[in-house]
């Protein structure tokens, strides 16, 4: 346990023996577990075992932090990573961008950071070599499923690596991730969002301490419910070889991604962005795109409010400003049940006909 | 729903369908639920019918809001009553009160507030009265179980009430809380401090739009597994005529405070608070203190330092200055097992019996 223990030893010592109808036999009751932690060892043990199975992250030699989902940790870690400069951080993202950075950044309006729009100034090799950075990098990105480097540079440049996306469902796996602060969620490994479970692997003790600290002050720890509920999920993932939710969600997003394709290819109006295929060490070959989002591009110079085209046609998407980019470009999620995701293909195989002259729905 | 639709909404569509083992029949992974709220109304209608039985709050016409913990619905309350303010708000609670209220204000450092260790100044009747201030009031008061009332003076005085404690485990109900901005916490009303759910009753929208905002900012909702467990225990509470929870721990309290002050009446060195007997809404009758903490003093001229005194004697608690009081005083929670609390007595006992000059315990 860490943060300023004179904060949190008082609540370690209160457990309320106080209800007769729901105590009995009930000791797990309190803030923490008979070894003062706020988290489950099984639970953070079993994360290990998940990331060594899918060969994505590096957990040797780091600490691993539990938070009220990844949104939790984001803001944690910009906290962490902003104390004790000697100057207020920018913060910053290359767009297009995860909106929440920036929204979350700007609502603390705290003292030791503010969001930065503008890349240009951090990721010049000329910038303010004193300048403090923290720079936000979603890898495979959101909304356009590449894999994504920091673009900042400079000796005072620290990078959250929010890898939500960087499983094998999603994205071809280079080899394990091994950044000093890693961001990951139950909400895009098994789709439990509403649990809002995430975790840090993080190396630096120090930062590990700060971010904890950010979660006691905040929160006081995470839901023991919530808890029970990830530990359950990576049971269900390790069991048997570990493997089989990864070859599934890979095929199902692999599917989804070859279906928008082939409509998007008898499109000149609309395209999509392109994923290079690349070598995976998960699944050990190269392999082709599966990302979770299309970021679908009005080609026409006219159609500069592509999420209007969109809308005309009964497929409500995200526009692209919200990702800090143009508004001819709109991100399309394809983490949707059969049924909302066989919708939008039939919604945009019309509009695609209707583009080709025809008056009648292409069926897909 | 509330809060910034271009945040939330692109949230509100993404539910992964991507995990073969763990998805088949549960459609309740996602942040929302069906009406798209982040919390179950069925919760919020339970809460509401336990303020019925225990007769400590009006709940009519007022909004109710949940959070990880009353932790996390402080800084929330905060955040929102610091919003649009022509100048930025000083944050007071007035001593001995709960140390949380100023570590979590100082460690987010924000622009809009600040903590003031003094309130002699918002306390004044000629105090500025274009000063913008938030007074935090528990009542009953941690550490010192007596009812309490806002001290700060002014037009632009907000307060939020912490009712952590306002139940008849605790506290005679003199008459129904109805102020502006009160909050609860499941901690206190069963002891499942570990599940990080409280609800914070706000009359006013715009406050209660705020502090949602403030929640979903920061972590997009609350945990689906905690409000679950709430649920339960919300009904395990309702069962029967509602009361009996109420009755057992009022007696339970009651009984230890006795105790305790069985011990203290025969000592000239330890004294703690008073507590006046008063009429009680939920019994229908004048009823004597059970509080949560004992809030001991140190009578002795020369025992500045109190918590070292008793930790001679084997007794744990929280030195007064946690509280921005003297150490003259310590915090001694009763909140514990049997087991433990016994003891307590037991080492208060022999602390007392060698102040009378027995070189033997006095056997409690």
């Amino acid at each position: 346990m860490s943060g300023d223990p004179l904060f949190l030893e008082p609540f370690w010592m209160e457990h309320a023996a106080s209800s007769a109808v729901l105590i009995s036999g009930w000791h797990r009751m309190s803030y923490t577990f008979y070894d003062k932690s706020f988290i489950s060892q099984q639970l953070e043990n079993h994360v290990r075992r998940v990331h060594e199975v899918a060969k994505n992250a590096v957990t040797k030699g780091k600490y691993v932090l539990f938070g009220v989902g990844s949104t939790q940790l984001l803001a944690a870690a910009v906290y962490a990573l902003s104390m004790n400069l000697s100057s207020p951080a920018s913060v910053v993202a290359s767009s297009p961008y995860y909106p929440l950075y920036k929204f979350q950044t700007n609502y603390f309006e705290n003292k030791r950071f503010k969001f930065d729009e503008d890349t240009s100034l951090s990721s010049n090799s000329s910038y303010n070599t004193e300048a403090n950075v923290i720079e936000f990098v979603t890898s495979p990105n959101n909304p356009d499923g590449n894999l994504k480097e920091a673009v900042s540079q400079g000796p005072l440049v620290r990078v959250i690596y929010d890898h939500a996306y960087y499983w094998p469902h999603f994205s071809a796996i280079p080899s394990p991730a091994n950044e000093d602060v890693m961001i990951f969620t139950m909400s895009k490994l098994t789709g439990h969002a509403g649990s809002r479970i995430g975790w840090a692997l993080i190396k630096d003790e120090q930062v590990y301490e700060d971010m904890n600290t950010y979660i006691s002050v905040s929160e006081m720890g995470i839901s023991r419910e919530a808890q029970l509920r990830a530990l359950q999920l990576m049971k269900a993932i390790l069991d048997g070889n570990g493997t089989d939710i990864f070859d599934y969600a890979y095929k199902k997003m692999s599917y989804r991604w070859k279906k928008l394709s082939e409509i998007v290819s008898l499109s000149s109006r609309f395209s999509i962005q392109e994923i290079p295929p690349l070598f995976c060490n998960f699944f050990e070959k190269v392999r082709g795109p599966s990302p979770a989002y299309a970021w679908v591009k009005c080609e026409r110079e006219e159609d500069t409010n592509c999420n209007e085209v969109l809308r005309a046609g009964n497929i409500i998407g995200r526009e692209g400003s919200l990702f800090s980019d143009e508004d001819r470009y709109v991100r399309l999620s394809l983490l949707k049940s059969d049924d909302d995701f066989n919708l939008l293909m039939d919604h945009l195989s019309k509009l695609v006909a209707e583009e080709n002259g025809a008056k009648t729905a292409w069926i897909f």
